[in-house]
């Protein structure tokens, strides 16, 4: 089995963290191959940079997809997962998507616990967009991005810890999710700090997408996120304007 | 891997079908072993009996746990799936939640097409209950119950295939489940059919079943589905009482 | 009238003092008759003793019913009460849920003030069930059991008046629910501290009982509820089995 | 036990028929005491007409209270029920709000039956505003209005039986409201054509109230519903203005 | 263009303070009239008072409309809203429906904040009738009320200020609403101090009123806001009375 | 007053279509200036072009701004408004979201028709994210997409104003927006057979945008759409790229 893990911002440094995460948890026979955004921020950590983003993911699959047998959306936040999905002829995972329906079937309220202040109100939006909204206990954004994590995760953990305790104590979460790629990997060096199950998003994916290919082959036919007749299109990357449409004659 | 296959009801040729469904899914070092009610209802078809197989899905934890890596209640509405959540020390899985949280990621609103009238409400209820009932396109329910159809699975295919297709172009269903321990195993045979996603709800919890063995270990401290102080009993199952508290002296 | 409460745990003092409260509420021609569960646990504080607990309400029914005009569910939490309304002729009345309803009526948001801790979430679930999950200002539980809340009164009622103050002033309750068989009769004994309605939940039910027996006979012939087609069984209780079906032969 | 039974409209014809049913199904030491609106229109039909009427429904309590045990706010919609609960020193009970709690109690989901076409949309706001909206299966309303209706229930009685079918079989309702003042009365003349319980609103509204005055004494003292610090009025009825605060001088 | 400015109280104080502000903020071409309620509370603070205000708005515009191109409700909290729509042949604009669809479209949450601590529910009530509900960060209320803030302003900058710092750090508001006709005009002078979107609630209704006019005419013609049979009333005011129906014979 | 126009498509027609409706209803005193995005589908049909609009929305206001006092995100749906709010420094507005929020006070609940089948869900959702999803009666899509019924209004208007009828009749829609920018203007030419207010989303937009103007200035210093910190960005439109952050060096 292939996977295609596409990381929308622009950083290969954190391409090569979650890859390297997510291999470590895979099956033997499953094969990760990364990709990073082709333009756009570093670090997402702002609408604007998650709109771009939506895009460079876009632009990602249509250039590096290559047959693999499901795409793995490793921005936590999932920007354009929907519009990704109905490009794509192979089941396409959301980090963050993944996390939040694993993470309610551990506790009937969870909690996120991730790295950057705006993304607050980002995430509450986003659990609300795929109906969970009710079982969101809290998001606690710690100030320091994921991106400053992943380069001094020892320097974290003890807010990690203190925000997944408060959670816990203060929010009533069964569960809590470490959201970010930057704080991939982390969830399992601080779990037995933290009374309730502990999620991490890369693990999460990578395993909802094994199965997702296992119960498939799954491609709508008639839905809103099924295959799309061609547009015309204009000054986008050459693979994803094959994908969508022929050129504007 | 271990899992153990809780059949809540008291039909020992369920409990089989389901376990050579759940076979055929399962990964190659995955044990399957299946154990049937001690008590209650031959087959599920009402409040009544949902409420007793509880009991007995509990029963039947206690009897035959041995130490597997992961439980699935297998019976499509989930009874007691909470409590079992809360008893066992490894991670519970149910076949309808399993289902719904996998098919609201392949489509933002899924219907469930099931055998049996009466599960129509029960199965709005308990959508409703695990916070997706927003999500939720439809519960298409045929006259007979799965045992029925589990019996004569070709009659049946025809009535499931026109569910199917309601739910989607009447409904706007962009994932269907096929619900119910009777319909294992039926959904490969009407996909090719069916314009959107079909989920059969046997692999779906197997597969997130493996999925959680390989995320966990997972057993809360603190939250609602923790360990639990004994307490005593009185008139259970040897096993169930010595797991829920010491007799009453 | 003759009202059969039922009290789905094992302690049979805790029968005897429902039945006492019962009897101070009821309408002096309304006749009150109690019944312990035969089963399952002695306190009700977990997931799993509830789920029991639900089975031996139904078995307390079929043994007891007797023709009694309507069957209170005498446990805070309504184990079992959607199963008991589809099994029973007559109406089937919830603790929880009558208090909840009359409390909705007193005030536009009420809280519940309980006994053990782990009912907090079970007790926000249930409310969210019965459609009233608004409504629902706040559960405060106590550390103390309702079982050792009876056991010695005095010494809780500092505890239950400070929660309920606590219940208006911080979560802004206009009505406040004492929950729990082991609270009853003690809404009179504190009332005068408390700003703001004070609902004893056995009066409520049984207030309630008496009125749905005045507005009936109500037994539904087709929802989900209504009557069931008997279905084999095999394990129960002599008299369950027969109300749900016939021995398997 | 005293029961003031307001009707906010200016037809005395319906408080007489109110105050007939309501005493058909009192307890025999219940007195009814009726009153009617003293301004406004003859039959509400409109949420202009509702709105008057809420201020006739406090003008007429101001006049006649009397110390009477509650308040029965005797038009389907409640027209200033919740400022009547804040005026009043007694519980007060409405006609709709009772009867949706009471439905709900018997049934998941309930529908309302009722004359006149505008108050579809003014009872789902309506039952919105009480909490109850997802238990809410549909608003059916007949062409004639209640007025129509009571002075000729013979010719209504079909249409209102197939209404009640409707929603059975179309939306699923398990319990109908016959909502409206000149329905009271009807149900138990087609109950035994409707599969699930049908509820009279003027018989939920008086048992409401006589369960209500057991349960009392009742009067918040802080919450949004408790006594108000007096405030200078003008051109009000001389008992209301005296209620409300003092003349302008 | 002509607006009818509807103060629903008796105060003609508030009336000027009203239209004064509104005549800052109106289009050059726009004319403001006001007219103050003729009967009920001097100010509205209480359920009470606002269900009167209800009748008296709509007996202001009976008397006073005069073929104003829009009206506006200007009592924040909007009593009689619905009502004065379907009575009304031009657009009305109630000032808390206004301000709340301003806020939402600045910042995903809004507060409120406003004086009299009885507005606290009312207000909540109010925003999720109108179905933003989900919206609504917190409403604020202070001790003052609306009408005591507007005779001594200074006095109250201070609290306001630090209502609305709270409803952003503490409540995660992304734009206040200063709501009360009494807070008028009261934004600017703290707009500074504030680092979110602050709406006056005055400015907000003329301005939504104007962009009403301007994109209409706009009259239902069956909704349930349409215009109405005529229905025999009694006792209201002559120009209600004629506009509601025709006298009783 | 100074509007910036942005058509997030690849249409330069689109663009001079809704510019040229945009004056018709603008004050005289506002200049309106269109542009064109640069880069994406012609016609936004589907998720993925949406996905990319919002980032060709982002790249046309950092080129283009210029000190508008407004921008209009001019594609029905709204792709990138929340980004767009943040990264812009004035007032952002949404044709749907104006749109929606202008609906919702005409009439308790709306209904939208467009051109474009997939557009369904897609405008379920965006209603649902702004928090308005109870008030959607219906979203009624045609065929034809809004490209479509732009270079042949006279063949659509018929399918158009039997889609408002049956909103209004069949789902109970009290105000319907005829949404798409292919569709400006088309509301005056139907107005007249459609019972309900009908709402022209250009119009909408451009009075609401007039009025933010006059009620502002608002830019949040501290919400989840204040002005961000720079980031790194690469491969973005250089003014885009100056707007959120500097080269990677």
């Amino acid at each position: 089995m292939r996977l295609l893990l596409i990381n929308p911002n622009t950083s290969a440094e954190i391409t090569n963290h979650i890859v390297a995460t997510a291999k470590a948890v895979a099956r033997p026979g499953t094969e990760i191959k990364g990709v990073t955004g082709r333009f756009g921020a570093r670090y997402i950590l702002t609408r604007a940079a998650a709109a771009v983003a939506a895009h460079a993911a876009l632009d990602a699959y249509a250039r590096e997809w290559g047959g693999a047998d499901a795409v793995v959306l490793a921005c936590f936040g999932d920007p354009g997962l929907a519009a990704l999905r109905e490009l794509a002829r192979v089941p396409a995972v959301g980090m963050a998507e993944a996390s939040c329906h694993t993470a309610a079937m551990l506790g009937s309220r969870f909690a996120i616990v991730t790295g950057g202040r705006r993304w607050g109100p980002m995430l509450e939006e986003f659990v609300a967009s795929i109906g969970l909204g009710r079982n969101l206990a809290a998001v606690k954004t710690l100030a320091p991005s994921g991106a400053e994590i992943a380069a001094n995760p020892d320097a974290a953990l003890g807010q990690l810890t203190e925000a997944c305790l408060s959670a816990v104590s203060d929010d009533g979460a069964e569960a809590v999710i470490l959201g970010g790629a930057g704080l991939a990997g982390l969830a399992n060096r601080i779990a037995d700090q933290v009374p309730v199950p502990l999620v991490d998003c890369v693990a999460a994916a990578v395993t909802t997408a094994e199965a997702m290919v296992r119960l498939g082959p799954w491609k709508a036919l008639v839905d809103s996120h099924a295959q799309i007749e061609p547009v015309p299109t204009m000054g986008l990357g050459a693979e994803l304007g094959a994908l969508m449409g022929r050129p504007i004659p």
